[in-house]
């Protein structure tokens, strides 16, 4: 990128009258120099089969282009308009809960060759329309991609189909692996598969769930094989990815694999909507942005993110500053609301945009109006930032959907609540708070050993082959620091039937043969200093073979056992840690983790979040984020080590005045300090 | 009506044996005078297919007409035979969850043509018996009538009828007002018009609701002139309407438009349920009665009521006569238990009625043999009361469907769990606790003027020529309370592009562009004394634009904004409240409210409750009512005002004894007392 | 039975590797001696249809012989193989959701002629296989049967021949009966009969229940009679039943009618699961056994009870080892765990077997090791153990049903929670604290003189013939404690007409007209002491006809009723409990209950429990169970009544130590004495 993107989506198709040179100009007095449009417009842009109408879109560019303001186009198949419904009932996904019903978005069967076939043609039309436009910068592949659970009698055969594959049509492989034979479950010939909506087998469930993803991966890449057809060179593809959905975006995305899905594009896209008001602490844009920068390993851009959103979600006055420079700090090169207006009909009417519905300036604008003129002046700085992190934190999907039937803390009389995501951001959470910046990495990472430290979160699921490159990078000197539940599956969520933690414990050095909820257990530790709170959700009983027992449980039915065990094992060490504990003694143990990986960090801790990376001139850009109603203090140590403030001078970007080593900063409520030094990151 | 009505439903049907003799017996002991008949009872009535079989209603009415007790027959349509059933499958309404089952009532598609056919069949052949009978009153309508959510295809095509007119065959302005370009949803012919069902589009959903609504009027209407050319000059027809379900009468009722369905009734009926024991406080039986008696702006008929109902209802002693006297206080010129007998199946099995499952005497019946003998000794004085209030609440089906489908406190986290009628009982609770009684109008009212003052809770949804008219009412002299959410939205639950509150604010005099949900939010206020508690839900951030902002939020982050205005406008006042507020905080502002309209009232409050009307003999009749267990008192101040207790003399109804203006009455536990003085109404 | 029982179910199938020898070297070194195989196998037996292939367990039943290991042959048919759904689609049941899809266990319709076609088919073949075997000990029924909601065309149809008998074709008694007349559900004719699926008539449903409950019967019956042309006289016939199920065995099972259903059986079978750790009380082992011990009164046999289970059930030390004694306690002839191995696929994988995934021995196996030893040199003092209680309740699956559609607490706001096995489990459990040991009668039950003492929980639907065969067991002589809602309705869940507590009122001396839900309603009496405790749920106005009031309501709304009252009727005594109490109250109103029946028991409490019964030697055998983490006292008495301690010496059967009357006993924490003496069971 040239230059750091501010921009919003923009619908001119909804607007309740016209008003696009108005909202031009406000745009351009606010410093947005991008939008996004058309995603999610079929309706209008072919209004009867094999009709186009293009005049939404091309007004559009026309007008920003005058305004010198880049346009994103989204393919606009994530929603099908009522004609192709009407004829195709079929175009509609059959899921477990029947046929969808016309109306949202999103309810489609991805694999439908009628929709295909108008996706293609629409997608063409568009690229003929758009792609040698001079402001278009960029396209967005559909958006938000799911497979919707599409589960119809087409999509059962082809995941028979690769099944068969996948098995080499040996049925007895595929029977053995998902334990078809309990409850008179085995397949004993491919004619009589059954519908696979109905099965409790978690090993055949969680392999259609994989193929789903899988479909989603094939779709985007059948999306981007067109577009290139059309596209220049400069002109980017994308995609607008996002995040387990808990009301904001929390986790690892369950329905999609990013790092799959995202190799078809030149960059990757997503959106980031989280908490606000007192409940804002920048952990959900750190979460996202750290996760979808390591998707394609480099810069990304926020193609969605909230402006003023729901009541619960207004921003205080500073807030929206906050956000957009925090976006920046993981490694974005654009920040884009989620939209230009808000929407006065249909259910997003309450998820508002920059302007509310009278289009009026407001709080929110006017603060947009400071960040815009501010990307403006020091976006070449911002712009690019590279970072070099030397912490990876391990994620799957497959261990997500593992856990997802099987969820930690199920039992027959409590369905269970503690998933996959609770222990990544379990972890991460407490991380991000000790400004330990990571990078996230997946199963099929080849470079592990460019990270001092891995962090495997409940690996539930996984080949044999990558825990035995688990304890490969250890061996060769790299620190890991696994979890509860790791090894315990193989890739077909087939539960090891090795002594656990399976394959690891070898680095580990440590076993385990049975496993409780804790209920009144406290740990108990002569390493660590002031361990404190209880151990809750999920226990295993450790037996140290070879590994020194950091941390024991305490409990008069199962005392005796290890909690926390650390190996050294080759050149490398090897934590382990067998249970869900408080944040407190979470941190004593992540930051013992860090010492121990030689691993240093800023001196501050949240609410003062520091986060660094290196610009386009090849200086290092250190971000002071302060998540609270209070001034805050941070110092410049000059170095960013914890040990040292020796070194050197840097710049406060904001003001323009010079910060000496040891200064003190005093950070403003909802508010942030950017310095730019020649230091080293370390 | 020439007396008060007091009485049961009474099903002969569903009697385990006969028992009319012994139980016409007891009623008249009790001083029941009338009986409601043959609702539900189709299978009976019509056992085959066009075989029919009146005796169980002949012969009810003959041994009514024997002991002089009236008789209202209903239609027995709302639960339709077996046999239709099983001839007619399509007779069951098609819904969003699929086609209905055959069991309970109100299961039928109520435009389905093979329904009508028998209907209006079975209702004359009903009337061509009954209509005669000297001692049959009236005519119930159908009983309850909903749409019961009917949506089959036939529904699909009216609804799309109805549209075309609405929108004058239009698709481009229909499109335009429900926002139909979002999402893909634009209809760009009538012939691909989707399933209505799936809609996410709010203004489509909520314009299919009110035809839902339009549907019950004219099933209604249509059954009213059927049984117009049958009924006497002297008989009345009515219906029985009721409200809000949440485990008893709650609010205004989501499906029926009471005000228009009425139109073809001579006299309004409803059932009011609701909470008793220590939950007794008279506020449903007040707001039912303020409703149903404003839909045809008179007396009207409460046609069921509990008796012993729920185990949860069991009246305390003294209750069950409170109850009766609570009904008539607000107009009702009946009071109707459902219902004489407990049922030994089925599911009401617990909804109990006077008498018990064993038919004998007990605690309920023995009080209900002194409220007959008072009604008969004293009904001439409280038969036809009117009432001339000074305060109305203005209550719209469109803002309450507005709200359903974007409740007020939703966000992305939280389906959200207020709607409308929170917001309408919030107000109306206060009001009724305070003894201010009102009326209720709706949206085509035509004569405001006749109000001093107009409450307008949460009017979400709203044509603009009402939210003119609200201006104009204040500017010649009225006086508004209005509160957010008002005027937000037009009828077709499109938001207004207007700056908000739109329209309105011209006679308010304020403006706001953003809101949030308040958290730690309290008032701060000159105007009003001892200002408390939090602003809780939803609070919009209010920008005076001439108004004096009584009082303001106190939270750093929207410091500065107004909670609650007051605007001169013309020769009115209109004030505004911006937030919902806890109960303490709202009774200062509307005691304040009241005193700026100069509504005076009696200086009881709650649990004294103090109801007034005009009876037959141009006296005013005012009611003391206790709701709780203990005595209490209240001064009889000869004139209705807080501030002079100058005034004439009164009689205590029951006691006869003469009360002189100033005395001090005494109120036993869950008792009451009724003065009829010669004073004026003010 | 020779000797005890101790194994597993093993499924040899469901083995990730052949480890058949292994597993027979750990189990006879945990000195299991029987094996539980085959249910739940079909599509490994019948891999195609038509084609067997029995060599697992051929395979197992011959390492199990060579080992001297007794094998359980189950049928298979409770979960049916992929090609017969393929092949014949309604084979899985259409219930009130739809069609099952496959998937599940128990998804089938047990009356589908092409089901029963393949089960009796392959039943035979398994049969013709293993009856010969000389280690085949024995025959299991299919499994955990239920009609699993079966409510297609076909089980409507047989339901309304059904009727037809119930009702000798007359109709009018039928709609009478259930009282169809009620929203025009009456049934005209047979051929217009509805759906029940959808029936709102808790008559109709109920009946439709038991018609279900019957479905089950006739299936199991079906099947024993094909298992009894092939077995040997020296094996036995059971079945696996399991109770009312809330994420452990909880109560009476409403779906199985276990008195009649066992009939067919040569012994009873069960599953008993229960919270451990913390929560292990014992008193769901001794609930379901004592109930399964009364369905064919005499021993039975556990066929599957946890073994690790899920991480909330693994068992501190010493719990393993109490579970075992505990059922050995109540009268079982075998402890089985479900199961040997732990699954490494499918849905119950964290139902953890006796085995970890890891086949490993660890703290579960090591404890069961000793259990097997114990049992093995123990077992013939402990097998065969008979009891002779003087205490009986009375469960009525009739009432159970009958609640399930009246919950007892249930009003419009409320469904409900209460139903009828919670005032079972209420009474069971309390008399279960204080070492009431006690067996279970049904309705049909015919010689209920043989019990000093019956309770009479919530017989909500009865025939008048049993009320007034309890009045006759009163005027025989018998004690009898009834409690709320006793009598109420007919065995048609049709609500007497007589005055309350119908026909039992005679032996009660007591009535009452109304009933309600308790709001701070306490108990007063003269006749307890130190009567605890608010009064809660349900209370119904108790008024004396002769009773002696023992206790009565303190609230000011219905002060004056009676709640508790003892009526003298012929030679006996009958008690009734108005309403639900706390736990403190009800153990005075039951220890003043067996005190007046003269029952003597233990002078130990909860957390001892001590449970008795007399062995093949003649000898008395009495446990001392400790339920708790601390050691608990526990006094010989040498007779087992509270009033004197002269009497016999007895052995501690697991030390051999002999005890002295008056002998203080030490129970160390999870742990139990066993004593052998020769004292009489009073």
């Amino acid at each position: 990128m040239e230059k750091l993107l501010y921009g919003a989506a923009y619908y001119e198709e909804y607007l309740p009258y016209d008003r696009l040179e108005q909202d031009v100009e406000m745009m351009k007095a606010a410093g947005i120099n991008v939008v996004r449009i058309a995603e999610s417009t079929w309706s209008t842009c072919e209004p009867k089969e094999g009709v186009f109408d293009f005049s939404h879109v091309t007004r559009v560019i026309d007008a920003m282009e005058q305004a010198e303001i880049d346009v994103i186009v989204g393919t606009p198949t994530y929603a099908v308009p009522a004609w192709m419904v009407k004829k195709h009932p079929k175009v509609l996904a059959l899921t477990k809960t029947g046929r969808n019903l016309y109306g949202p978005r999103q309810n489609m069967d991805i694999t439908n060759t009628d929709y295909l076939f108008y996706a293609e043609r629409v997608i063409r039309r568009l690229m003929e329309q758009t792609a040698h436009r001079k402001n278009v910068i960029g396209f967005q592949l559909d958006n938000e991609t799911k497979s919707y659970g599409t589960a119809g009698e087409n999509v059962q055969k082809a995941f028979q189909e690769y099944l068969k594959k996948e098995f080499e049509y040996d049925l007895d492989q595929m029977n053995h692996q998902f334990g078809l034979d309990y409850w008179s479950n085995r397949v004993n010939s491919w004619e009589e598969f059954p519908d696979v909506r109905g099965t409790i087998n978690g090993s055949l469930g969680a392999e259609f769930q994989k193929f789903q993803r899988k479909l989603v991966t094939d779709f985007l890449n059948w999306q981007a094989e067109i577009v290139k057809e059309y596209k220049r060179e400069d002109q980017f593809i994308t995609h607008n990815f996002d995040f387990e959905w808990r009301g904001y975006s929390y986790g690892v995305q369950p329905e999609v694999n990013h790092f799959e899905a995202a190799k078809c594009m030149t960059i990757a896209g997503a959106d980031i909507y989280h908490p606000s008001q007192d409940l804002l602490t920048g952990a959900e844009i750190a979460f996202g942005g750290d996760l979808i920068r390591s998707v394609k390993r480099g810069n990304y851009l926020i193609l969605e993110t909230e402006a003023q959103g729901f009541p619960g979600w207004t921003p205080y006055p500073g807030q929206l500053r906050l956000q957009a420079y925090s976006h920046i700090a993981s490694g974005a090169n654009s920040v884009m609301y989620w939209h230009w207006h808000s929407l006065h009909n249909a259910v997003e009417t309450y998820w508002k945009g920059l302007l509310s519905h009278d289009f009026a300036e407001n709080e929110a604008y006017r603060e947009a109006k400071i960040i815009g003129r501010e990307f403006r002046e020091l976006g070449s700085h911002l712009v690019n930032l590279q970072k070099q992190n030397r912490i990876a934190i391990l994620v799957s999907n497959e261990s997500l959907t593992g856990l997802e039937w099987f969820p930690i803390d199920a039992d027959p009389a409590n369905p269970g609540k503690t998933g996959y995501n609770d222990v990544v951001r379990w972890l991460y959470h407490r991380l991000y708070r000790m400004n330990a910046e990571c990078d996230f990495i997946h199963p099929g990472c080849e470079d592990l050993e460019q990270y001092d430290l891995i962090f495997v979160p409940a690996l539930y699921a996984a080949p044999e082959s990558l825990l035995k490159r688990l304890n490969e990078y250890v061996a060769k000197g790299g620190h890991l620091l696994a979890t509860f539940k790791s090894g315990f599956a193989d890739e077909y969520v087939k539960v090891r039937t090795q002594v656990q933690p399976a394959v690891l414990g070898e680095c580990l050095g440590v076993e385990y043969h049975q496993f409780a909820f804790p209920s009144n257990v406290r740990l108990k530790s002569e390493y660590y200093q002031a361990l404190e709170g209880p151990v809750h959700t999920f226990m295993e009983f450790l037996i140290s073979r070879g590994a020194q027992v950091l941390a024991a449980y305490e409990h008069e039915g199962w005392d005796g056992y290890g909690a926390v065990t650390r190996n050294h094992y080759g050149k490398g060490t090897a934590t382990y840690l067998g249970c869900m504990t408080g944040e407190k003694t979470l941190d004593i143990i992540l930051e013992d983790a860090l010492k121990c990986a030689g691993i240093s960090r800023a001196a501050e801790r949240f609410p003062v979040i520091v986060r660094k990376g290196r610009n386009d001139f090849g200086k290092e850009i250190v971000f002071y984020l302060n998540y609270s109603p209070k001034v805050q203090k941070a110092v410049w140590q000059g170095k960013d080590t914890i040990d040292s403030c020796a070194g050197v001078e840097a710049v406060d970007l904001i003001s323009g005045v010079e910060i000496k080593p040891g200064e003190v900063l005093e950070i403003a409520p909802w508010n942030l300090r950017i310095l730019e030094n020649s230091g080293t990151i370390l």
